[in-house]
């Protein structure tokens, strides 16, 4: 059995609903597949939404940032999206141009991390989310860095999962005018060579988890 | 003269305010980079963050979607944040790792757009915007189609511009260390082949502004 997404009445997509995933798995692909999520909080009655790094546990999504950030220390109720772009759809009719991409949307309240055991979990998986193999690699936080990092805490419970592949859906009176191109023209995101920083030995040879990294997008 | 941004309370950037960029062409050329924004709005008090595409005509930023869609119809105060990843910083210490990234956070009312020339302009830069030549190329919309899509306007006037480039800002004492790799892996992005729909003639050649199509972030 796998398990499903437990839509709620803000989670249930409604547009577009044949892209929707409920497969508990395809939550976890999507989440994993990107670099950074837009968190949306709601800052004097207005919404804001801020890029930002991000790990998972299981079932809960962890965002850090600095104790000075306004965004994280006043985060309730939030909205995290994660969202990768695969291609654009070029169709016969502009109002059938569209985008392949996968999304996820998660509802749900925000909780601050406190316990000691936890954080540290959360920043190693954050960590590792950005940049796999450099928790080991790098000097681990201190207890001043620590001090100065809020992490909060996302339960995955309440999402909504989109998935657009294939081609596009034109009208049929379009197709058989053949007037217009029609096809997707695919997105390619790759790591390029890394640039070693000003300040590092010459001779420091670039690690195997940066230098083999694959994009997993 | 160049223009200047005009920050207001909530688009002055207090952290990392090192990466604020103030002029208004440093606004315009993220927009301009990027392929979709992430919209947060308000619903039923709480946020929430859906990717979607849009197009700029001047200072003012154009999305449009669907009139049944709940987002576009109920959004007044909304923000939208366009986001570019160029690369993950490697640094010494878990702590200071980051990605380089370009990224525009705009706040505003967001303002339906009635007004039938306005609503043409608008999905012809939300079109090009998304698949630069296809407005010429392919179907322009007929009356059904437009009668079916909400256009909403943004000001670009309270806008937050962030930009993040270079390497690591390790501590001294890490650097010194010299025990871990330090330096920036490069995110590129670029078009594939273009992948004709199942539908189309064998013989439709691929045309000139999908098959030269150059990635601008």
């Amino acid at each position: 059995m796998t398990q499903q997404l437990s839509p709620t009445e803000r989670s249930t997509i409604r547009r577009g609903s044949a892209r929707a995933r409920t497969e508990r798995s395809d939550l976890h692909e999507v989440l994993d597949a990107s670099l950074i999520c837009h968190l949306g909080v709601l800052v004097d009655g207005a919404p804001r939404v801020l890029p930002t790094g991000y790990g998972r546990i299981g079932d809960t999504l962890y965002v850090h940032g600095s104790t000075g950030a306004r965004s994280l220390r006043e985060a309730a109720e939030v909205c995290v999206t994660v969202t990768n772009v695969d291609g654009i759809v070029y169709a016969r009719s502009a109002f059938h141009f569209s985008v392949n991409y996968r999304s996820a949307v998660i509802h749900g309240r925000a909780r601050q991390v406190t316990d000691p055991d936890e954080r540290w979990q959360a920043l190693q998986v954050i960590t590792e989310h950005l940049a796999p193999g450099s928790w080991e690699h790098a000097r681990q936080p201190n207890k001043k860095e620590l001090a100065a990092t809020a992490v909060l805490a996302l339960d995955l419970t309440e999402a909504a999962v989109k998935i657009r592949s294939g081609g596009p859906v034109d009208e049929d009176e379009d197709v058989e005018a053949g007037k217009a191109w029609a096809g997707v023209l695919p997105l390619e995101t790759r790591w390029g060579a890394p640039e070693p920083a000003d300040d590092l030995a010459a001779d420091f040879e670039v690690p195997a988890h940066v230098r083999d990294r694959r994009y997993s997008a």
